[in-house]
């Protein structure tokens, strides 16, 4: 951008931009176009950062696996790795897992990372870097996630939420840039989502905003993980889904899905979406009832929030089109004039590389905030590290 | 504040700060203390805005009558003046009134008010200045309110929501102070809500954010003005609980109700509360369900946002144990734990007073924010006002 044009999205006066970016180029961390030649009038020069100062290591973690990428202070995925998690035996696995590929990354990687962002699925309490009560990561409750691989990487860590994560990858790089109001949904076995205000991420005071997944559905009673009943979460993510998938076929109501069960399939939420778009009125009934409970509770969030964009990522946004077009249906029908007037809903467009580049996000935001910058230029040389160390501890 | 507070409070670095500062100081709205002569060590000086350098009108608007209030700089209310609306006559009469009492009040106070706020109980479009579908506003839907009373006033205008202003107020004056994310909620004729979060309020895309009172009621199947079943609003809010209380009078199931009616009483939800207190069974089970359903709802807004503080306000807040704490009780029931685990749920603090301080903050962020003042410094003179005529046209 010129500066100019910083001064028109930051709402900074020149002399304060001038400001900031004398803080970055005395860190070495500003790059300048060159000026053209063209004729006549001065053109502006652009400026950046230099991409491949330094680096992040992003850490996204699922239910089933893990994806670790590093990424540059551009948002670049430099290289990644993925590998199978099986989060229900407890945290000492799985993130034994997440550290032996962070290792294996930053081995192949000219430099050392600076610091790493962690995504997992579950309410993370910012401050202290755990999770609390996890509905879907049984035995994970307390465990110092951050701490415990802060120690192992010997580097500053940020733990968030993954719909967090991923939010603020799609707003940055994917479906939601220039959206200053933007929930991120998650739909995959959990449900959760993430909310941009005022072009911030919101988390609330402990960490916990954006938790949709436990609004209740009007009418439900299925039993929640969480303690509570009918959770949306419990009716129609694709871990229910599933379960309806399995009964279906067990009973033969669904006579499509008990002979693919019979050849061996797994009944999951995406082998249900298949035989629905194959016609079975079961499945398809199923899928559009699960659609009518999450637009829903999407018309409450939507008329409470009034974001001019939610984005739809996760494996079930991308199982067809019946589950969407019930979803945004049953969305705009009760949604509050006001709020979906102008609203778009849409796909995520990065696919799974969105929460990786989310979870890098989440430390490059901080390492060029005002404190870490300032503390940077008094301590070190240009070329050292920054100390991200202190704002591990910092709160959300 | 000292400077290193004001650091400290807005994460700017000291030039920032003192070259913001120095910016009023051109404009003669900054004063700073005097030294003190204290024995040995510096003391820090304390800077803050001149108060009376000028002042906004404020205008709160309720369904059956209007406050307005001249309020200085500093948020003190200098005189305010209250009257009779009725709102269901369209929008002339009711802003007429309102036009009438702020010309009123500026004639009494030496110099000439700057900028008006007017925050009125409907769903409103920040950019248009427009009340868009409002529930308890019949007849006003698209009315140019901000238009309207900038040409009787012929100054610039800004219109919210009231609960926005009321959150506004609250926040910066009242029971809100020092919480980054609070949320106010309205409990009046009507239900609504002010969001704030990381210290900001939030509008969303066209200032509909925050309307609770049409989030939905499980199980509830009350009409509303809306067009939906079953919203917050049309089965706990005042006029609601008025009507049920009609009922009660009217089919003798409250004889102490039907006595009060007799008597000559108008049976509304204030009657109703103190018929409760007065231990009748009836009217104690409808106050506790309409709790029950508003903490229901206030739940999915906590396990949504997670804020460290939630304001009650509004009529029906200030009547009686009873409501409350059937609200509490839900509330923490389902909120989810890493959201309700901190949460304070407190009364509002500042009574009508805050309608009208938060009014005329809605004007008094925006002369302080930078575009303004820096027009101001380029355009006028230290003794001029500022021109706040084109950011009526902002969006939120």
């Amino acid at each position: 951008m010129t500066r100019q044009e910083l001064m028109g999205v930051t709402e900074l006066t020149r002399p304060q931009v001038d400001q900031r970016l004398g803080q970055l180029r005395e860190l070495n961390l500003l790059e300048e176009s060159n000026v053209s030649a063209s004729t006549g009038g001065r053109r502006p020069r652009a400026v950046g950062i230099k991409p491949r100062t330094g680096y992040v290591l992003a850490v996204a973690m699922g239910v089933t696996g893990v994806t670790v990428g590093a990424v540059d202070l551009s948002g670049s995925i430099i290289d990644r790795r993925s590998a199978p998690i099986d989060v229900s035996s407890g945290p000492h696995d799985a993130l034994g897992v997440c550290v032996e590929l962070c290792q294996q990354l930053s081995g192949d990687i000219d430099g050392e990372p600076w610091a790493a962002g962690i995504a997992v699925p579950g309410p993370v309490d910012i401050g202290r870097g755990i999770v609390v009560s996890p509905p879907i990561l049984p035995g994970w409750d307390q465990f110092p996630i951050r701490d415990w691989i802060a120690e192992k990487l010997h580097m500053a860590v940020w733990l968030d939420n993954d719909a967090n994560a991923m939010a603020l990858g799609e707003h940055r790089y994917g479906a939601g840039r220039g959206h200053g109001n933007m929930v991120y949904v998650k739909l995959g076995s959990g449900i959760g989502s993430g909310i941009i205000m005022g072009g911030v991420l919101q988390r609330g005071d402990g960490g916990g905003a954006g938790d949709v997944g436990h609004l209740p559905v009007p009418g439900a009673s299925a039993p929640c993980p969480c303690g509570n009943v009918g959770c949306l979460e419990a009716v129609a993510g694709g871990l229910a889904l599933g379960r309806v998938a399995a009964a279906l076929a067990e009973d033969g109501r669904s006579p499509l899905l008990r002979t693919l069960a019979e050849d061996g399939a797994e009944p999951d939420a995406s082998v249900l979406t298949r035989v629905a778009e194959r016609g079975d009125p079961v499945a398809l009934e199923t899928l559009r009832l699960a659609g009518e409970q999450i637009g829903g509770v999407l018309a409450s969030v939507v008329s409470l929030l009034n974001p001019s964009q939610l984005v739809l990522g996760g494996g079930l946004s991308h199982s067809g089109d019946i589950l969407v077009s019930s979803i945004r249906k049953s969305l705009y029908a009760r949604a509050l004039p006001l709020a979906s007037r102008d609203l778009l809903v849409r796909q995520a467009a990065l696919g799974e590389a969105g929460g990786v580049l989310g979870a890098a996000e989440l430390m490059v935001e901080r390492l060029f905030s005002q404190g870490v910058l300032e503390q940077w230029i008094e301590n070190g040389t240009p070329q050292n590290r920054p100390d991200l160390t202190r704002i591990t501890a910092a709160r959300a």
